[in-house]
């Protein structure tokens, strides 16, 4: 039983109705601060819980797990523990915060000692990234780009409904919010009959995307099915697929994206458990023609999570120019992570599955630049009277998630990256 | 100085000349046995140095290195001290076995501590391998492979001779040289106007291919230029890219290939250092057109490396079915590092770089069974009178690699896989 998702539980700790990090959410994420060393944390509201504190005070002894693995600068150790004493631990503390509970509440001085205020903390990389997967399942962004590059009348290739079609990408260049990026530069081929030239990519974007991080696998040569996936998902974040157009574009036939993607993707810092997420389960679309049977899944496949893209210019102006919602998505984590090790590919604890762009039906609801300005013949108008084909240096882009359900509102923060100049 | 690399030196050791592991190859490698835990061993004829044992003894305090990273379950920690240290610890160990010194050789309780016969050790992955990526850069190969898919009178894309192709790949199933591996199952499309249909892979391929180690490389955002790219490249390994040619083909367009590949890559489990690879350098295919500036590079790229690939039967039957060379190769490992990073993309220590297949002119060079079989057509003929097309349930396939030259052998050893029948 998921204890800790009852819409009921109020905190004795000041939550705001409207944060993302409810007592409900209580997400994972490493930080450090001046005095204490890298360790596991819990968010909740303006608060960090410290687990290493909890521990030493002795709160989670009744658990009954490897509490050592909560000091440590990712959180793989923990999560290797699998999903069980995740549970146990966010149903644990969503007892100890609940207001109708004192063991916690009365004391004071171990109150101070084991919460951090959030803004005195350093965030870090939650997870030490082993394996990182890009899905490409969202049907309204697959549409629009093959509309644009190929043929609208066939816009979708022939395997795109058989199958989540994902590929590699670089874990080494995942990146937290926070940390800027140059402008990447590279081979593009900007005139079809002209050789291909070297510089600062022109068509620098975004890509709205989520992605989930994985608890340790099966061996190599086993399956992971629809029905034994979500055991195996530890939780998930906000995800911008950085990607330089020209640079793809020129190279990614025939073995896909490379330089155009690798130089950088961002993740927001805080890993939303997916028994956080349960309440905000939705159906996902009707799969039509019907997957083959390892693909089939039952009940509901998708989550009801709003998304939302902001462009801040260098002179402070943010403008929202995207707004979507992860329930588009035509696949789902469970279909992607069956698929994945289908053929007996392992996966192991810290691996990152991000969804592919997360595009709605409406043009206001695309999860690109590409996408927004239509291949950069609809510009943009921002607010300050300046208009963005794609994104220029000194331009940040901010992405927020949230679900929100039964007065709870269980949210991701946000992923926040900034575009320097090409060095 | 690269002292080891002396042809003239001679092992008090006796080591046969046609063994692959010479006194002036000395490759790195993690071993275990019974009694000793895993750790960095060097590999002598028919000998390991325990590099821990001779740390112990006293053999490598002249070096002045941080000598606990030799007890480790992989070469990164070792690697991280950088290519000075591996530099300076084969030219000691070079010393230390030189039939010519003494220091070592009358002390025969100290040799019966520091050696360890081959046959008694378990060898063990050498690297924990971060981001891997595999390349295309065999024009023989690309254009075997366009004559056969796509246009023969334009077999090349347009970007292979402009840019060193290449793809990320999963890191997590690459396995050790003695590790079975089962047959693949999953989509396919066998039939142009039928649906897909899920089972076991019909057409399972190797990729006859060889893979560099990284040294940790620069922070995000910079570059490595091909005049720095040695620094960074610890060494290599024979590498069998295993590839499902039915799956690749259903699911490879737009982005590349995904679970055709993802189910297991094969390593030698010797990595032997570029240094020991220095003397067998050779010019590389003249390339035209004249590649981009941050893709020259200056002297002689290319390593003369012959390359072998056995076919063993299920029976014990063993043919060989490719003899190719690694000097082929169109794009040198300079200019893949010089490429990957161009962007701004960072590599780690223990990232694994592919070449991608080395397939030579003649079509006994071709480097897998597509090309072998020329897509099934021209089956190849066993000595036991059975024909292959692709690899069948029980086959063992061993590649092998070595330079010669002034007498001196550097060989790879072997990496064997041997298929079994799918789960």
């Amino acid at each position: 039983m998921i204890k800790a998702n009852d819409p009921g539980i109020k905190s004795w700790l000041d939550v705001d109705p409207n944060h993302d990090f409810s007592i409900q959410n209580l997400p994972f994420g490493i930080f450090k601060t001046n005095s204490l060393s890298p360790r596991v944390g819990v968010a909740l509201g303006d608060n960090i819980i410290d687990l290493v504190a909890l521990s030493q005070l002795g709160y989670l002894k009744p658990l009954n797990f490897d509490e050592s693995t909560l000091s440590s600068s990712s959180l793989n150790e923990f999560m290797l523990l699998g999903k069980g004493v995740t549970r146990e631990l966010r149903n644990r503390l969503s007892f100890l915060f609940n207001r109708e509970n004192d063991e916690l509440q009365s004391r004071s001085t171990h109150i101070s000692n084991c919460l951090v205020p959030i803004e005195q903390a350093t965030m870090m990389m939650p997870v030490n990234i082993g394996d990182y997967t890009d899905f490409y399942s969202s049907i309204e962004h697959a549409t629009n780009v093959g509309t644009m590059f190929r043929d609208p009348n066939n816009a979708l290739l022939p395997n795109w409904r058989h199958i989540p079609v994902g590929y590699h990408g670089r874990a080494s260049s995942i990146i937290l919010s926070g940390q800027d990026i140059h402008r990447p530069k590279g081979q593009q081929k900007p005139n079809e009959n002209e050789p291909p030239v070297y510089g600062p990519c022109r068509l620098l974007d975004f890509e709205l995307e989520m992605a989930f991080v994985t608890y340790q696998g099966k061996a190599l040569g086993q399956s992971i099915s629809t029905a034994e996936a979500e055991d195996y998902i530890f939780g998930m974040c906000l995800f911008n697929d950085w990607s330089a157009r020209d640079i793809q574009k020129w190279e990614y036939v025939p073995l896909g994206p490379f330089l155009g993607k690798n130089f950088a993707s961002s993740i927001s810092p805080w890993i939303i458990t997916l028994d956080a997420l349960q309440p905000f389960k939705v159906s996902g679309p009707v799969q039509e023609p019907k997957v083959l049977p390892y693909l089939e899944y039952t009940g509901e496949g998708n989550y009801n999570i709003d998304l939302q893209v902001d462009l801040k210019t260098e002179n402070g102006d943010v403008n929202t120019i995207c707004k979507s919602n992860y329930q588009y998505m035509y696949w789902n984590m469970r279909q992607q992570l069956a698929h994945h090790t289908i053929n007996g590919c392992n996966i192991n604890v810290g691996d990152m599955m991000a969804s592919g762009t997360i595009s709605g039906s409406t043009p206001d609801s695309y999860g690109s630049m590409l996408e927004l300005s239509w291949k950069g013949t609809k510009p943009i108008k921002l607010s300050d009277g300046t208009e963005r084909k794609f994104i220029q240096d000194g331009d940040s882009v901010i992405m927020k998630g949230a679900a929100s359900k039964d007065g709870v509102r269980v949210g991701f923060g946000s992923v926040e990256t900034k575009v320097l100049p090409a060095i």
